[in-house]
Formats: structure tokens, C-alpha cells, sequence
């Protein structure tokens, strides 16, 4: 027994936990420990929000297994032979002597384990802003499942009707969801003046606003809250942003998380420029025989090769199966992060990855973009649903650079699909060349990703040419001179329209009859429901030797206004 | 107009109105004729499954725009400026002077039209083979629209029901679907001795075989009609089978279908070796006049590099867009398929992509699979569904050679990433590391494909060590001596199980401390739900010095008896 590699491991969520259960397939001699500072272990903590809103009845749920087994100390002995300390601490590191010096939470014992392999697992700690009246009864972060009990609790309490939500990022949005089922009125309120602003572009974030709004979420952008007030009981009931005063009976931050780093940092070692640990490919610190990952690590970004600091589930996993490789022998590499964020909000599911449009822009690549809507299945087929893609390509070289899909269709797996070609370096070409499984009740002959390359196909090679919502609405507002020809068919126009004195109706099928009602002198932007057929009429008015024709990307259906 | 190039285009389903359409947005001074033998133009013939259900209730819908514009003759010359003669037939090309002989169908009136640039898209026929009363009423093929009426009606009939549907390939699996919406008894006869022999390995054909008798469709597998009997009135009445006899009140033969090459046959244009046009990557036959697409023509297979004959509407697509730019001076490539195959039964999901194990061995791939079971998002999440995921994989390289993904959860997503993998040259290992998006409602934190890709990973590295659930029966029938290991919980054992004397039930959690139960001398077979904890006792037995020890392959969820 003297030869067992002693591997200890500080952090039992998602990483330690793997890389434990990884060494020990591998290892099956090795002497495997975890330090745990909570007392729950291998926990789901992306679950937490369908607990809040009673999708998931019982939150132990989210510490079991498929089979109905609790990950606890006991599971870890006798299924992983592996130590689970929970409430203990982690204080330092000695790397000189390689041992950890711990204390036990309850007991206040101290003890130091040595250790051959040292794994940080450290994750992440929400940012709580430090507003006045943040000591307030029912203000909540979520991240930890006792955090989504409290919220759970309160969530229901009888006088607990509107909740005030900070930060319209990922959890905020999850959150949003799960508050809004349970019928409380929620008021997100973001600081920048767009919803997601790192993973959004901006009218791909006022689509998804348009959306919020229509399910009773309230929104108030570019605000910030200053200052919260409490009842008697010093329960919260009215947040004061520095530009209104909203009644609210709850409050969940969800501003950010900061990675855990300290315990890193006494011990001397690197953290990156993002403030996470910083790790080599192999998941190593600067100290060899220290691993990080998981939340409190940075990561590489595939497409910019930047260091980039995205807490992810999914990537913690990751990390935990090639650390779990690399500390019994193996040399396992991790590649990076797309950033790929996904999720659920009401009836909608939106999706990013890769670079948006601003962020390409920032780091000086050339860009093209579209916005292609479409049904998600064959139009013909019942219960087909629209999603909106957006994609972001280097026009010089065709190579997608990111994607943001938004609707109530079958996201998730276009998603997928571009994350695949991102990571294999793959241009518009490659997209539209994918087999892609096509049957009517889950594709169109031309997928949607696949319809959405070649939209930028056509722009790179000079046939399509068009303006973006914000740029037609950017001209309406300043009261430019041009024709905004609506050629879809009366029906639809009657439906809904853009309501500007500038439209003009004239449907596909009749435009090259009616050719001579429009000037040639005069821009032409041309829109339908959504845009393919304003496509096909810039190409047509160019037939005719119109010269300023463009058409408005996305027609109506990606119109946010 | 003397300067405009003559784009003759003969077939007006597919691959014909998207070439007539993309060539005209390229070029709108270009004299563009479709010739078409029937009276519709560009109809949906995937979806004529979904009419005959009754899901799609009226016909027209597949001839139809999103925005319910017919696309009939008016709307290619109105919207388009595309000549479309319907009910006409080419009779003849004449590539020395070139232009094709055509004649009306109704008027009989014979004319020519010369081209510059002709395209042939004339599709492919469903092969009827040639039995004893195959004149016999209600006995039909679905390869048209008009088909689907006939079969829509016959279906209804009130003495309809009971339905021979001869071919167990992906045309009979969606017909089979259709007509047990409606109550009909469906009967499945397939010559060969598993459903679609060309697309799925023996036990994914099994286990979707499993499924289909679990929903009333009867499979008469290895077994050929030799004869069909009607009664006084004409009708089909009984189906007589080289082993049985059966009742039917309607046939639908779904064997397979035939590339349209008459007409390029005849104008000395070169068919491949798959009985299809041969076509260079640009789609120009060998005449460099001429191109053609759609089901008409062979494909290169992107794995492979062989010719192979896989008609698909998606295809088809993809060549009308190629075949549009370059019969207006473009250069497009069309770089090939992997004849992926998507479709609905009932409430599964069956898609393909790639190379079936079987395929790939008869080719000298040195090949490694597996059989992954799981839920197709969190399992804590309610309403999550199992798919039953296959992987073919080099060995040697680790390069996807394809996948077989089967279930009630989300198959196409999954099938969608892997054709992009594999499309791209990806490996276990690049598929491992995708960053695809993750959120309970969607998917697990690591991903069923990510999780097929590290079972294949741990193979290669020598690290798990499987049997199928084929070869394990094998060894059950043979009356081998062995332990077959169930590591579950005493309750999933007592729900279902394998019945065999060989079975011994030792729970994962007591494994280590019963260790001395199991002798070391012997082999043993260990196996749980889906195998994950299967891999993991081998691993553990392994520790303990187990050398005999193997997991059975997707455990009981792939249990396909």
C-alpha cells in the first residue's frame, strides 16, 4: 500500500467529483480524496432553477444518480473507493511538503493530507453588489441548492408577489422563467441597455425582449438598482433604481459569479488576466503537480485563442474527465470553449456560441452576418415553430465565427451543429454542404443553418445585398427618402405590417408586372415575412437595372419593434 | 435578347425548379425552361406520408409556398420568369444540335427546344416487382402525389384493414406509421431477415423491430411475397408468402426505387455503376453541356469515396443550387453524401448517417462500436426521453465512420452533430470535446454523443472491454459457462431482468465488499441499466485482479430480446 499515488482533490460538485471517478478507473490503487467545504456532494446545480418552479419536486433530486442513488460519502466509499470529506475546508496548500492544511467546519479540527496530485475544483462565488439594504430579509442569489430552497420558500410565501430580478443574464433568465410559472410578476432589471449583453447582439436581444415581454416579464435596461427598502419585518418591498422606484416582496442577484481563487493565490499560484486560475491544456497550474478546473479556471476560446473566463456545467465535466486522465499518467488535452450557452425561457429556446457580431467586430475580424427565420420543420408539417439564426462569419474567409439562435422551435440542435463546424474550423460552405438528416416532421429540405450559409454565401458573393432591422428603422427614424416595398401578399399585409409612410405593397407575384410603378432613381428596401422573397425581389428590381436595392434582413418575423 | 443563354431544365420536382430558381436569381436575362412529364411542379413528396395520415389534410399544402402561394406554371412565370411545361415529356436529346425532342402528353403535339445549358433531373420509380396479381386493385407504390390520394383513399375504404407493406426500408417505415394512425393493421414483409438491412446493424434493427411489435405491427422479416390473390371484385385479398399466407385488403410495395436514366442512356450520356447518371463534383455529366441531380444521379459517398446511389430531397436540393451557379458561369462543388437517413415511427426517432458497422468491416475498416443508452436530457428533468445511440469508429485513427441513433428523445440532433463530425474528419476525440450546448430541459452535461465518443475512447484504450448483446445471447444459447453480472438495485432487477441461470445479482454500491463471492477462475459478464455502472464494476473487478471480465454493450436498455 505504500505505492498508492495519493491524488486529493479540493471541491466535491462537478470537476472533483469527475476527476475522482475518472483516476479511479483508471487507478484502481490510487488513494482518492475529496474536500468538501459543503456537506452536499456531486450536485446539479444547473437543475435548481426547475426545482424553484416545482418542475422537479424534490431537490435531492439533483443529487442522485439515474438509478435513484444518493451521491453522498457513502456512495463515494463503496461504489468509487474514494474519501469524500464534506464541511471541511480546505485553508492552504504547502506545495513545498504537498499537503493541504484542512479544518473540519463543525468539529474546528485541524489536519493537513499530503498529496502527490493536488485537483483545484473550486468554482465560482455570486457577486453580490453591495447595495444599500442588501441585509434585507428574501434577497437571494442562486448558487447553491440551499440557496434554491430559500428561493423555492419564499417564492411561495403568501406575500410574495413580485420579484425583482438583477441581471438579464444566463440564471437571471432561468430564474425569470421559473418565478413567472410559479405566478409571480417579475422585473428584471439590467444594467446595460440589452438582455444578455455578452452573448447577444443587439436585435437579436430586443427579439428576445419582444418575447419576454409578451409572457408579462417586465424589463428595465440600461437601470440600475441603488438602493433597497424593507418592511417592519425587514423583509424587502421596494427596490430604488437611479431611475424609478419598483415595489418588490423578493430579490435573486444574478449579476455574475467571481471564481474561487484565493486558496490559488495564497499558494503562489498564476491566476490569468480574467482573475480565474490560469491552467496549460493539460489542466495543469503553474505547479505540475497541481491540476485546476471547472469554475475556478480560465479557459481558451476556439476561435480567438483568447483567454476567456465561462463557467459552464458541460465544461467542468470536461475538465474533470482529462484531469481524472492526467493525474494517473495520462496526457490528456483540453481544446477550449465556444462560450456555447443555451437555454429555456418560456416557450422559446435561445442558443449562442462562438463570437457575436460586436465582439467579432471588437477584435478586428471582417464580418458578415445574417438573419435568416424560418419554421424548424417543414412548413407543411403540423406544429412546426419558428427560430431566428444569426450567424457570424469572416467574410474574407467563410469561416463561422458564431451563431445566435432564438425561438420556439428546435434551437438546440442547429446549435449543436454550428458548435461542430466552429470547432473543426468549418466555413458557410462546409454548412451548407452537411448531410443533414431531413425528414418533414424535423428539417427542411434545406436546413435552417444550411439556408442561413448560403444567405451569407450570397452576400459574400455579391448577389444578396441587405440592411439590418436596426439600420431600416436607424433610416425611418432620421427620416431618410427611400421606398420600403413590402412584397408580401395582401393577407399578410393585413396581418400585421410596418405602419411608416414609406411602404409600399406590391407582392412578389406581381413585380415584374407592376415594374414600372417604382423609380429607379430612388434606394429601394425591400422586405417579406422573412426576407427570402425580399431576396428574390432585389434580385429581380436588379434584373429590371435598379441599381439601389437592398433588402431588410430577417423581413417581419425578425423585425423587434 | 439574341444573348440569352438557354437553360433547359427536364423534371420539375426538386433538384429542376431549385436549378431553374437559383439560376435565375444569378442571371435575369437567362431563357429558362423546366420540362415536366406530370402535371404538378415542385411538390414536397416527403411529406405525402403525412397526408395519407390525415396530418397534412389537404394535398395542395405539399404544393405550396410557406406563405400558400400553388406553385403551378403561373407562379415559375410570374415570380420566377421560368417557362414551366407541365405534362410534357422528353422524348430525346440531340447533343449535336443540341436541343431535346419533347412532345404534350395531351395534345400529343411533338416540338424541340434547343439549349445551351440542359439539366436532367428526372428523378427515379418505385421498383414493382413482378408477382403473380400484381394487377390486382389496392395494390399501390408511393412515389407521387396522386399515389398518396390513391392510398389516402384506399386506407379509408370501409373494407380496408388489414395492409401488406412489402419493404422494411425507410418508405415502409413511414407508410407503416401512416396507416396504424388510422387503425389499420399493418404487416411488415422484408426479404431480408432484419428491417433496413442497408441502414441499421442486426441489433439496432432488433431493438427498433422490438419497439414496432410493442406498437401492433406485425414483421414477417426473411420472408418474400411470391403470389397475391383478390376477390370477385378484383380486390387484393391475401398475400401469399414463401412461408405463409396472409389476409390483406392492401398492398403498398415499398422495395426500393430506380434512377430515371432512360433518356441520358439514350443520348449516350455515361451511367455509373450504381445504375445511376454519372455526374463529375460540379454535376455536369460527360457531356459538359449537360448536367444533372437529384434522384436521377449517383453520389460519392464522404466516408468511402465510392459511387453510391442514396436518392434523397435534401440531395436534391443541395444539387438544383449547385447546378443553378454553374449553368450561370459559377463553379460550385458538390462534395458528396453520407446517406444520412432520418425518420419518425410512431414515437421514435430512427436516424442513420455513415457507414453501418456491417458496411464498414466488408470494407476493411478496422472498426470499434459501441452501444450507448441514456436519456436525451437531464435525467432529473421530467419528461426525458432515452435514445439508444451506435457509433462505428476506426479503430486505428479514432475517425467516426458512422452512427445509428434510435429512441423517443431527440435523435436528430445528435445524428446532425455527428454527420458534421464526421463530415469534417472528426474523431472520438473531437467529438468528446465539442462544446455543444448544455441546459437540463436539452441535454446532459456531457452529452449522449460526447459520452458514445468516451466509450469508444475507453475501448481503444484497452481501458473498457465489451461484448454485444448479440454476442452475449450467442453465449447464452451455445450454453457457455460464465457469470452474467447484473450490478443494479435489487428494485430495477425486480422490474425487469435477463431470465437466465446465469444471472447473479450483485449491486454496484456492495460490489467491493462481496467482492469474494465471485470467483476468479471464471468468466464474467457484468451488465446494468445502460452499462455505465457494467463498465464500472469491470473496472473495479479488474482492480481486484480479475482477469476474465468484460461488459455487455448498452446493457438492459439494449437488450433487443
Amino acid at each position: 500500500m505504500t505505492n498508492r499515488k495519493k491524488i486529493v482533490i479540493i471541491g466535491g460538485v462537478a470537476t472533483g467529483p469527475k476527476a475522482a471517478a475518472r483516476a479511479r478507473r483508471r487507478d484502481p490503487n490510487a488513494d482518492i480524496t475529496i474536500i468538501e467545504k459543503g456537506r452536499l456532494l456531486s450536485y446539479a446545480g444547473c437543475g435548481m432553477p426547475y426545482y424553484i418552479s416545482g418542475e422537479i419536486p424534490d431537490c435531492n433530486e439533483l443529487m442522485c444518480t439515474p438509478h435513484g442513488t444518493v451521491r453522498n460519502e457513502v456512495f463515494f466509499r463503496n461504489v468509487k473507493d474514494v474519501t469524500a470529506l464534506t464541511r471541511t475546508l480546505a485553508e492552504s496548500i504547502d506545495r513545498e511538503n504537498k499537503e493541504v492544511r484542512i479544518v473540519h467546519l463543525e468539529t474546528q479540527e485541524h489536519s493537513s493530507i499530503p498529496y502527490d496530485n493536488l485537483v483545484l475544483a473550486t468554482g465560482a462565488s455570486h457577486f453580490r453588489p453591495p447595495i444599500e439594504g442588501s441585509n434585507l430579509y428574501r434577497i437571494f442569489v442562486l448558487g447553491h441548492p440551499d440557496d434554491a430552497i430559500a428561493i423555492h420558500d419564499a417564492a411561495r410565501a403568501e406575500d410574495v408577489k413580485r420579484v425583482a430580478l438583477f441581471g438579464g443574464g444566463l440564471i437571471g433568465m432561468e430564474v425569470t422563467e421559473a418565478l413567472s410559472k410559479l405566478g409571480l410578476e417579475v422585473i428584471v432589471v439590467e444594467m446595460i441597455d440589452q438582455l444578455l449583453p455578452k452573448l447577444l447582439d443587439p436585435e437579436m436581444a430586443a427579439f428576445l425582449a419582444k418575447y419576454l415581454k409578451s409572457q408579462g416579464v417586465k424589463l428595465l435596461l440600461a437601470e440600475k438598482a441603488v438602493k433597497l427598502e424593507g418592511d417592519d419585518r425587514n423583509n424587502i418591498r421596494k427596490v430604488i433604481t437611479d431611475k424609478n422606484e419598483i415595489d418588490a416582496d423578493m430579490v435573486v442577484t444574478a449579476v455574475g459569479v467571481r471564481p474561487n481563487v484565493e486558496l490559488a493565490k495564497n499558494a503562489g499560484l498564476t491566476i490569468g488576466g480574467t482573475g480565474a486560475i490560469a491552467v496549460n491544456e493539460y489542466m495543469q497550474t503553474n505547479d505540475p503537480d497541481i491540476y485546476a478546473g471547472g469554475d475556478c479556471v480560465e479557459n481558451t476560446h476556439m476561435v480567438t485563442g483568447k483567454k476567456v473566463y465561462v463557467p459552464l456545467g458541460s465544461t467542468a465535466n470536461k475538465h474533470g474527465r482529462i484531469i481524472g486522465d492526467n493525474v494517473t499518467g495520462g496526457s490528456e488535452k483540453f481544446r477550449g470553449v465556444l462560450g456555447t450557452t443555451l437555454f429555456k425561457i418560456f416557450d422559446y429556446t435561445v442558443g449562442c456560441t462562438g463570437l457575436t457580431e460586436k465582439a467579432a467586430k471588437e477584435l478586428g475580424y471582417p464580418v458578415v452576418t445574417c438573419l435568416a427565420p424560418g419554421p424548424d420543420c417543414a412548413h407543411y408539417y403540423p406544429g412546426y415553430a419558428m427560430i431566428l439564426t444569426k450567424l457570424v462569419v469572416n467574410k474574407e474567409n467563410g469561416k463561422i465565427l458564431g451563431a445566435q439562435i432564438i425561438g420556439a422551435g428546435d434551437v438546440d440542435k442547429r446549435l449543436d451543429v454550428i458548435v461542430t463546424a466552429i470547432m473543426s474550423g468549418g466555413t458557410v460552405k462546409d454548412v451548407a454542404d452537411l448531410d443533414l438528416g431531413y425528414a418533414p416532421p424535423y428539417a427542411n429540405a434545406i436546413d435552417n443553418i444550411a439556408h442561413a450559409a448560403n444567405i451569407i454565401r450570397n452576400k459574400m458573393d455579391g448577389l444578396a445585398k441587405s440592411l439590418t432591422p436596426m439600420e431600416v428603422k436607424a433610416r425611418i427614424e432620421r427620416g431618410d427618402d427611400f421606398i420600403l416595398l413590402d412584397v408580401r401578399t395582401p393577407p399578410e399585409f393585413d396581418r400585421i405590417r410596418i405602419e411608416d409612410n414609406r411602404v409600399r405593397l406590391i407582392p412578389l407575384g406581381n413585380l415584374r408586372a407592376r415594374i414600372s410603378e417604382l423609380p429607379k432613381d430612388k434606394e429601394i428596401i425591400v422586405f417579406c415575412a422573412i426576407s427570402l422573397r425580399g431576396y428574390e425581389a432585389q434580385r429581380i428590381l436588379e434584373g429590371y437595372g435598379f441599381t439601389h436595392v437592398k433588402f431588410m434582413d430577417g423581413g417581419i418575423a425578425a423585425w423587434p419593434y
